[in-house]
């Protein structure tokens, strides 16, 4: 409480994972990989040979469908020692087409939840990626003009959201944010001084993983996107 | 004059073929490309048929190097049907890379140039494209941290320069953008009231090519970046 009145958070909400599903459509592309690297390898190698690839790539390429593409063609070359045939590299090219062209899917609760949310609270959604792919599914959903603003980053540190809120005029301690990565959502923000609601979620890309337990003051747990209005709430309440 | 004083305008500078070369380093790689398609086709036809699967992904792709890539792969299979290698596809991503990987070359007088404006004016960069590949080059050439901001988007059109003139809390008539591009740097600011400045760049990417001249009273024309300055300061005694 501060001077009589509940302390009012601003709101930045993740979207991949949180607000639409993005992970489930990569790992079914990933059995796909498998299934082309099979005549060569088992599936955990594929998996394994792939991602070495994709972390090798990422800080040239970035995250994103496109870069997915870019490093299973290199992959899938290696593993096969080059047998792979040119229809089967264009094939993952088409997979790539796809994930893009795919409709983003909100999660349960995400519409009526974000428009209760605007109604009492400024809200941003800092996502990272691919600026073209985020803006499209962005706009495809209608959550761009839902929420205050929104901002596509390139990778989601302590220094990017500094930037961040430096840019929107908000203090850390004014700030929670709501996502499904420890790594990119709760640890960065917590390092700042704000608060973060973390909400799990089915599969998480192995270079998002984290795995040792974060028990912090400013993190609360939710099980679905329903939750987060009461816990903002409880996190207002507490300061 | 305003208030018997110039009145100061905000400068943005568009980045690829402004500030630093883009399109040679394409152009190159264009040439490449050609060399590759002369056992199917010759290069004018090469060039065509790559440009035209480079306008069919633009809308999913967007703009940028991994996108550029993953259009030479398709239409290199299309026009050897098939028969180019998995070598020669693999060649290509290593073409993408080496564009990734160079260092940003900055265009004669940029570097004190920039330095002169900051010191009398805000000046943001905003640049269009691929976000971690453009704010990579930002930060290999120190200029993210001499001009007051960045804005990297997705397309440069008029809605776009007016959320970016709305964020930064600029008016259109105090605003000048600087580019290469009749396009993307000059005529969706001047359609919002802004002014701008072409400095027209040797070599023009096909999908930016605008041929009809302009003749505009928000609009000058400089041989070379180091001409901005002045014409800025023309700009701000014509108001």
């Amino acid at each position: 409480m501060r001077d009589g009145l509940a302390h009012q958070l601003v709101v930045g909400l993740d979207a991949d994972d949180t607000l639409w599903d993005n992970e489930s459509a990569f790992a079914i592309t990933e059995a796909k990989f498998r299934d082309l690297a099979e005549p060569w390898i088992d599936g955990a190698a594929a998996d394994r040979a792939l991602l070495e690839v994709e972390r090798a790539n990422i800080e040239r390429y970035g995250y994103g469908v496109k870069s997915f593409v870019l490093s299973m063609i290199e992959s899938i070359t290696a593993i096969s020692n080059g047998e792979v045939t040119v229809t089967q590299l264009n094939e993952i090219i088409d997979w790539g087409k796809d994930l893009l062209g795919m409709a983003p899917v909100l999660l349960d609760d995400v519409q009526s939840t974000v428009e209760d949310l605007v109604a009492t609270h400024r809200v941003l959604i800092i996502t990272k990626g691919d600026l073209h792919h985020q803006l499209a599914r962005l706009r495809a959903s209608g959550l761009d003009t839902t929420v205050d603003d929104v901002e596509v980053v390139a990778e989601k540190d302590p220094a990017t959201y500094a930037a961040v809120l430096t840019r929107h005029g908000i203090a850390a301690q004014d700030f929670v944010m709501v996502g499904n990565s420890m790594k990119s959502d709760v640890l960065p923000v917590l390092e700042l001084g704000a608060a973060a609601i973390h909400i799990p979620f089915h599969v998480t890309w192995a270079l998002e993983v984290h795995d040792e337990p974060v028990d912090h003051p400013r993190l609360v747990t939710a099980d679905t996107f329903a939750e987060v209005p009461a816990l903002i709430r409880q996190l207002e309440s507490n300061q």
